[in-house]
């Protein structure tokens, strides 16, 4: 349940279609919603059939990713304050027939709401549908970059392109994050990331240590993720 | 415009929200649909900035795919009698943020909506936006699916499931395809796909033979393309 001033502001905030609620659907929507914490490393969702709901990040970090069936992984989005987890509700989408694990990476606090109120609101309101159709297309364009990077941009590239991201999220030049973990956010192999990563350290753009990636010439990096390049490796 | 019974009936099997119109939204729509017909090769849609509206595939077959600025191509999936093609009128979903190109694959025949009467009814009908996220849902997946697949899944596996699916839809054993074009749908480069053609060849799966691929053994084929593989190549 929510009911401070500032919850509801987030919830004015977060969601696109509260203001074409009646009086009464917001009071329900206030009193359904549960408040749930996350700690790194604990999953949000992780299966098609298991619905738990919409979750409204309030804050903290979260990422979805897929998973092959050998254990390989790529990382499709993260979702950061404010905004929204649809696919832990994808059992109200028709049609959705794939699986997107989405995993806690920083200490989360979210706004649940419970499927079976969200799929009531789906069904009454307009704005709703509107939204949902909003969120879904956000997350389709999400994974369509990620295709293209994967499978028409060189690795060197998306590389590149990957320890500038992860500085922006960690807001810092030294990464803590091993090649492994690279590897799984990036669909590739561990030998693969570190072969590349020791040849961006030759060329004097990173400096590698133990358990850190230092970006030494940011500039460099920046025309390297900028550079144009089609090779799939 | 569209009178005829048959053609009414059409439109009530293909658009899923047809009986929730009311009598004027029904009459409206008959008299704006325009008739189109596509010759093999011409385009249907190339651009999210053009935007002409929701066509339904009456007759014919086409394929959509994304382009690498360097000239790649992967389809994502194929449309056929009776489908609809949401991506050109993808301005009406707002953060769709990629391009798909819709290319003509066989004679085709379509009813076009125009974008701004399908706006029309979608802002006014909630079963309209439904229908539009059940379509936006159901393309999502077939994209997740051929993401996996260039990922996750071996080239053999990808080959053998390309071959079995072209022959399905040429309800052909014997394939008048090229190994360039054959490439161009799996996002691959034409000495690759020849290669691995002449190793199916070799095991006695297919026969080449000029401007064909004849299946020869189709069990075999099945059980590679079944067969558990998770290399990236």
């Amino acid at each position: 349940m929510v009911s401070s001033y500032e919850d509801i502001h987030f919830l004015e905030e977060t969601l696109g279609f509260w203001k074409q609620l009646n009086q009464s659907q917001k009071m329900k929507l206030q009193n359904i919603i549960i408040k749930k914490s996350f700690l790194p490393g604990e999953s949000m969702h992780s299966n098609s059939e298991y619905c738990s709901g919409l979750y409204l990040i309030h804050t903290g970090q979260v990422r979805a990713y897929i998973v092959s069936e050998s254990g390989k992984e790529i990382t499709l989005y993260r979702l950061f304050d404010r905004d929204v987890c649809i696919f832990s509700a994808s059992c109200i989408m028709r049609n959705i027939a794939f699986d997107i694990h989405v995993e806690v990476e920083k200490d989360t606090t979210t706004f649940l709401i419970p499927t079976p109120e969200f799929q009531k609101l789906s069904d009454e309101v307009i704005a709703v549908q509107k939204f949902t159709n909003d969120l879904m297309a956000s997350r389709f364009s999400d994974v369509m970059w990620i295709m293209e990077q994967a499978l028409f941009t060189s690795f060197d590239k998306r590389l590149a392109s990957f320890l500038l991201e992860q500085s922006v999220v960690d807001a810092s030049e030294e990464l803590k994050i091993t090649h492994e973990k690279i590897a799984n956010h990036m669909g590739s192999a561990r030998e693969v990331v570190t072969r590349m990563l020791k040849y961006f350290q030759n060329e004097g753009v990173i400096e590698l240590q133990r358990g850190t990636i230092k970006i030494l010439n940011r500039k460099l990096l920046e025309r390297w993720s900028n550079s144009y390049g089609s090779n799939n490796t």
